[in-house]
């Protein structure tokens, strides 16, 4: 796996059992993945003589980010090495650009969208549709927030053209709330989905996700699930894909953002399905036979830890622990540093309420948000 | 941890959500934990200069196995190492004879037993009591049936005596079958018992475990309970105890074997238990509060996958995930040969037959004895 993140390290976690050998290429020797795998190759996956001898001595690779350049993944699939994802599927999830064109040529519904080429045409997209405020994305490089912007005029526009990558203009969606279709599809095409979940954002990062999506209808989450599968099969992905979706007040759903390797929105998985998406994007990318995606109880909800004022979480880490024994904690090994995702918790039951306060208080313990 | 065993290799599967630095000695590199954990010191368990040198990088250190020779744990000790369990309350795991003696003295049931000092006093043991067979049992070094044997007369009770090692005899149980009381016991006195579960032995060796045991009565189930936690109270354990039981045909609970670790009795919590043996041993070594022990549906069962004729399993391991894709398999990364545990596998629902026939079915297939 390429990318030492936290994704590595629940990976890594999840092929144990599976008897894997797992392979880590990591930008330092103190990353989350790092800290826990067995065969550590320290380089810059931007590197493709790097990327070449970390390769040369895997079966498969895959990823725990989007960010190694298309250009080298195109290199090694040209060496013979198994890329999964591969750099024809992995270039939706690279450049929004390419993604927004591929997903209309294939009838997925997304936010009205184009390529903009400065902040006067900002304005000219604005006016073909709704007005300001207008979303613009650098087509590469995001993420959790960053490289997106919610711009009310023109002179807002400015900032996203300075870095000169290519600017996407999209709509403001007037949505109710955010949605993720998970599925994950082998080489053979086998495909699985898990239930779709309802992901809750805040300040563009990804704070609470309740699985499965409350009140959501039987119609709507099929819909959902078959727009991801339908995404899967047309872009050729291998392994896990998450579709972040926008749930509008009119009831469309539209696809926001992808994702082609274990997700966040998935982080309930570990303890509330019978196979997690980290197991089974191992399970794809290495050809075997995908595992059960169902839950295991009625409500799982996931909430990310991030890092508070004080560096030493150890003692809320005691209290959290002591106050619910039924609360699974997977810490990513990071050192804390202010609004950083050091962490998640899940929890699960029969009462929504219920789940979902206990793993809200844990998560807020932890920060150092409350202190009861 | 001490030993690079798979109880090792699952500790730090488990340790890995926790945020937990795992370091391991280990015999060889190679050896089924060294293959997967981050920090691998290769070095001899039985030379204290090394045990010295490991335990100064630690916070506390505890045991895949119980072979550590007990003087030098006690030299760790004397060093300000935490070692956990400590060879106070080890020693019963390690020396069978001290751990009858131990057991005796706090009123706990076992089989009639006393060391032996030849096969003349065999003799004199089993006419003291109901006659041949006699159980033998060299006080160190057993396990999986090594060291036992089953004598019928004076002349099969010379082998165990060839060794050299005190040997203790012990009455033949005329018991229906075998539980295990599992319990966790953190320094400071908390400690949280797993359902009381059934042990089916082959050949001495574990072979099914069903969780929690069939048609247990409520009482028994509580009494091996209690006796659990006041072994452990008792003896100063900290970490996982298993409590390897006999329930004989006239209704009795006897104590069979202690261990003082991570217990092949214990696998199934992995997919069966809110928390696994292997999370709340580490909790209990590390002082951590104790995770909630209860089963997360009515039945899990475990089956060990032993080594078959076939050293290539890849094939044998596709069919079980494709036939049954909620099947939970447990690899150990070991090279396959006959006899040898190289992983099992765990199921769970709410139909006991159903169940165990698949947990059956993967374990069988895995091993070669069916082909369909």
């Amino acid at each position: 796996m390429i990318g030492g993140g936290q994704l590595a390290r629940m990976t890594h976690e999840a092929g144990i059992p599976l008897g894997i050998r797992f392979k880590l290429l990591s930008d330092t020797p103190v990353d989350s993945a790092a800290l826990v795998a067995g065969e550590v190759v320290v380089g810059d996956y931007r590197d493709l003589d790097t990327l070449r001898a970390f390769a040369a001595g895997c079966d498969v690779i895959t990823f725990d980010h989007e960010h190694v350049p298309t250009e080298h993944l195109r290199a090694l699939e040209a060496d013979g090495i198994a890329v999964r994802p591969g750099p024809d599927a992995l270039v939706h999830a690279q450049d929004k650009g390419v993604m927004r064109a591929r997903l209309d040529s294939i009838g997925v519904p997304c936010p009205r969208h184009r390529i903009v080429s400065d902040p006067a045409d900002v304005t000219r997209f604005a006016e073909e549709g709704e007005g300001y405020p207008v979303v613009l994305k650098t087509v590469r490089g995001g993420y959790d927030g960053k490289g997106v912007w919610v711009v009310r005029d023109e002179a807002g526009a400015a900032e996203p053209f300075r870095a000169g990558v290519p600017v996407l203009a999209e709509e403001k969606v007037d949505f109710v709330r955010e949605l993720a279709a998970n599925v994950v599809r082998s080489p053979h095409g086998q495909a699985v989905a898990y239930p779709v979940v309802e992901s809750i954002q805040v300040d563009g990062v990804c704070d609470t996700v309740i699985a499965p999506a409350p009140e959501l209808p039987e119609a709507r989450s099929s819909q959902a699930q078959r727009l991801a599968l339908t995404i899967a099969k047309e872009l050729g992905v291998v392994g896990h894909l998450a579709v972040e979706l926008f749930e509008t007040r009119d009831g469309r759903i539209l696809v926001n953002e992808l994702a082609m390797r274990p997700h966040n929105s998935g982080h309930w998985t570990q303890d509330g399905a019978i196979t997690s998406q980290f197991a089974n994007h191992l399970r794809a990318v290495l050809d075997l036979p995908l595992g059960d995606p169902r839950p295991r109880q009625p409500w799982t909800v996931m909430a990310n830890v991030l890092g508070g004022d004080y560096p030493d979480m150890y003692a809320a880490y005691l209290h959290c622990m002591a106050r619910d024994p039924q609360l699974k904690i997977h810490m990513y090994g990071k050192d804390v540093k202010p609004g950083r995702k050091v962490g998640h918790v899940n929890t699960y039951g029969d009462d929504l309420a219920e789940v979902r306060e206990r793993a809200r208080h844990a998560a807020d313990y932890l920060r150092g948000t409350i202190q009861e």
